[in-house]
């Protein structure tokens, strides 16, 4: 039996995806739109690299020898771990520490890149993201947070996102931790029921204060009622501690008896004074006791920018689009290496979430990218095709995108080609019009509509003809008053 | 025994590098420039992500269960094996497999990004390193081997590089294939020679005939004379066999019987006829049969950009530079995924490499840059804090780079730090300036001129003081003035 040779599967593994054109110019624009704040409040561009030791990463789990869940891990040759980055302030921490004497501090800097998380993937969930952040290491004082917070309402208003469309959320970790351990939740025995009681808070924007005092308590289904959907097992808190992280919720607790909790209010309170300070009023920064943010290594101040707008999110439901990016404090990332302490504070952009919500508000056209002019092959001799070779070399001297077809197939095949790819025109010459030194241009855009629109069809063609034979001396100029008039109808209409 | 808690080491594995802002200023100027020319030709921006299968990589062999040496792999949840890739074309050509039908052919597309190679590191070699690719495929004919030839002789000279200061050398892997098949070298059982007799080919540069020759034979020493240096092992090819190589290698070889070898030819003739035909002399593009390059996935026309000025490498030494990218027609690489013929040529530029190029050459000045004006902290209760926060809003409201000191020092740290940053210029304003409604500014670039020249120092300071206090309402303009001041000087010289 002839074995047939086994072909290839062309397929992802789950959770990646390929970036198109429109994702890839339109993400670069609104980089470039947050490099220019991040740049104007003084940050330096600095990168690390995609893979770091596992234990730089802070990825060990204690009394074990493999890593961390969560990470993509492999063994070098000398049988040490090393990890993809999950995400951009480990790394940061990593560099800071490793070149701290050489540098200026406070150490104050920008970065983007790939990051990598080993989970399962869902819609809008991926294992390779990109994220865009600034980080300023060695500032003691809340001054840092609230920089961070001013600098992300700027980001926001630079993308062109509206005053009120968006909020800049703060809290403190401190005060958090407070109001847990005014429950009796302190202490390493609870670190589980905390992250309980953590995670309820969190839930309040999508499930209101009864949803969290469920979750709080006994539990809570999914349905609304007992019996209808899943079951989320709550965190078994008494009624009086409910009352108290209730109350702290919405601002109405009484004396909350935790000197952490008083730290962290009066921090809060700072912060919002410099905000105002600088004019940054509670409809840009607000304090907000419900943020949580999940990450464990927040020690302090934590923030969150969210999207008030109502707008499609990737599975196209209209919907408070929500959270865009956060970042918070961090101690103790960079001490870890030094073994002094070292604060830090930090804020990551989801670059793909938030590009996801801008084009959705129409704040990123990248629709004037003009497809290139397309010289089409009526010869295929080395001698024609150094003739059209020149004429997209002359196109482009021009500054005008071209490209000569370079596939093997024939005029129809290559108008239907020029069509897929958007050209505004294509330039022909075949034999004839070589005898007669001219070249023909079809104006692709004019052609479309005069074959939507055949009412006007004659006056229109008069007025603009979708097809034009000239000297091939005014190749370059015909062309460029072609996109000359398409680029004047596209601003009309 | 107390147990003091054991730092983690700050450390990259060996081959990996953290990026400096001015690589990153120089590298992504740079690659906008590179970006502008795939554009100008028609190519479009499309992206892989970093980590596929590894068989869509092509990087398992036959009868092993484990990826190939070289590339960073590690297996999935469900067992399966991914790896990391170690250049974009794999990715490119499983991309346009899986797409093949949507998309317009040729596809003509462009991606930067990291790839890895899990191999020994070196100097100015790193296992992660950044290349910037363009590839058409589904275009049979040379005429897109050709086109990407032209392309990077346009992406040199558009980065500075002058005409004679590099070359795009051209050969075709079936003119090679064709000289080892005519010495008897066919076969899959001679996979091993030929590649010795390819790597002595393309040892040319280095070596010099002499060297190929030994190379060819018996083998050579690296010290020149027997027993000196390290011993390399020959091909050890006939006396025959040998003339055949070399007078192939500079062209004056009689009658080569390989039909691969005079289809080869032919196409070389017609690349240089279409060049030539596009105004692309022999000092830009040259059909060079040295060239080797070294994937062994090429299957035609093979292309290497080189840099002929001799400027310092990585290591200071001044050589000439050599080669910075390369590329080639990977016939087989699409067809493995679809089981049917897809023709596909494409170019890779080593990114670090050309920079590091550009910036010796002096292609790639940051200097253009300012760093931000640091306003200090002479108070630190929150009320004048917010005063200081908001000068730094003013200023960069009027687009000027500004930060406020964030660090916990006194006003000495803080001139140092600003100093360290190559500030400009910083704002102060104590008790008395604030009681006064001024600001004083201290031009650091005069300042640190009055410090070098004592003589002129009385003139000097009356022309341009170096500390100047103006009422506060005209902190903007003064600090405008002074930087305008700075670019005249530095434009001056």
């Amino acid at each position: 039996m002839a074995e047939k040779p086994q072909k290839t599967l062309a397929r992802l593994p789950r959770g990646f995806v390929d970036r198109s054109a429109e994702d890839i110019r339109a993400a670069d624009r609104m980089m470039a739109t947050i490099r220019e704040v991040y740049e104007l409040y003084g940050f330096e561009p600095v990168e690390q690299p995609l893979i770091e030791f596992t234990d730089a990463l802070g990825k060990f789990l204690p009394d074990q020898d493999r890593p961390n869940e969560g990470v993509f891990s492999f063994q070098d040759d000398d049988e040490q771990w090393l990890s993809l980055r999950y995400d951009l302030t480990a790394p940061t921490a990593r560099y800071v520490a490793e070149n701290f004497e050489r540098l200026p501090k406070p150490f104050r800097s920008y970065r983007s890149g790939w990051v990598f998380r080993n989970e399962k993937p869902g819609p809008g969930r991926f294992r390779q993201f990109m994220q865009f952040d600034a980080d300023t290491i060695g500032a003691p004082g809340v001054g840092a947070d609230a920089e961070m917070a001013m600098m992300m309402a700027d980001v926001m208003e630079a993308l062109g996102i509206a005053r009120g469309d968006y909020l800049i959320r703060v809290n403190n970790r401190k005060v958090l931790d407070g109001v847990l351990e005014a429950i009796g939740l302190g202490g390493d025995e609870n670190a589980g029921r905390r992250l309980t009681v953590l995670r309820a808070i969190d839930k309040l924007d999508k499930f209101g204060p009864d949803g969290v005092r469920l979750l709080l308590g006994a539990g809570r289904w999914d349905g609304g009622k007992e019996g209808e959907g899943d079951f989320t097992k709550g965190a078994g808190l008494s009624d009086a501690a409910i009352a108290t992280v209730l109350g702290y919720i919405d601002s109405t607790a009484g004396e909350i008896a935790s000197e952490k909790f008083h730290e962290g209010m009066g921090e809060l309170r700072d912060i919002e004074a410099l905000c105002r300070a600088a004019q940054y009023g509670p409809e840009r920064i607000k304090i907000d006791p419900s943020v949580v943010r999940g990450l464990e290594y927040y020690t302090g101040p934590v923030l969150e920018a969210e999207l008030l707008a109502e707008i499609p999110n990737e599975d196209g439901q209209v919907v408070r689009f929500g959270s865009v990016g956060g970042g918070g404090r961090y101690d103790g990332l960079v001490s870890r290496f030094r073994g002094e302490p070292v604060p830090a504070t930090g804020f990551s952009i989801g670059v793909s979430r938030l590009m996801t919500a801008l084009k959705n508000l129409g704040k990123l056209d990248t629709t004037d990218v003009i497809a290139p002019v397309v010289v089409l092959v009526m010869d295929r001799d080395v001698e024609s095709l150094g003739r059209y070779q020149r004429m997209v070399a002359q196109l482009r001297q021009d500054g005008i995108r071209a490209e000569l077809y370079l596939g093997g197939a024939g005029m129809k095949a290559q108008m239907k080609y020029a069509d897929r790819r958007g050209a505004p025109c294509v330039v022909i010459q075949g034999g004839d019009e070589r005898a007669a030194g001219t070249v023909q241009i079809k104006d692709l855009v004019v052609g479309a509509q005069l074959a939507q629109n055949i009412a006007d069809h004659d006056a229109y063609k008069e007025a603009r003809p979708g097809q034009i034979t000239v000297p091939e001396s005014e190749l370059v100029e015909t062309v460029r008053r072609i996109l000359d008039a398409q680029a004047e109808e596209r601003v009309r209409g």
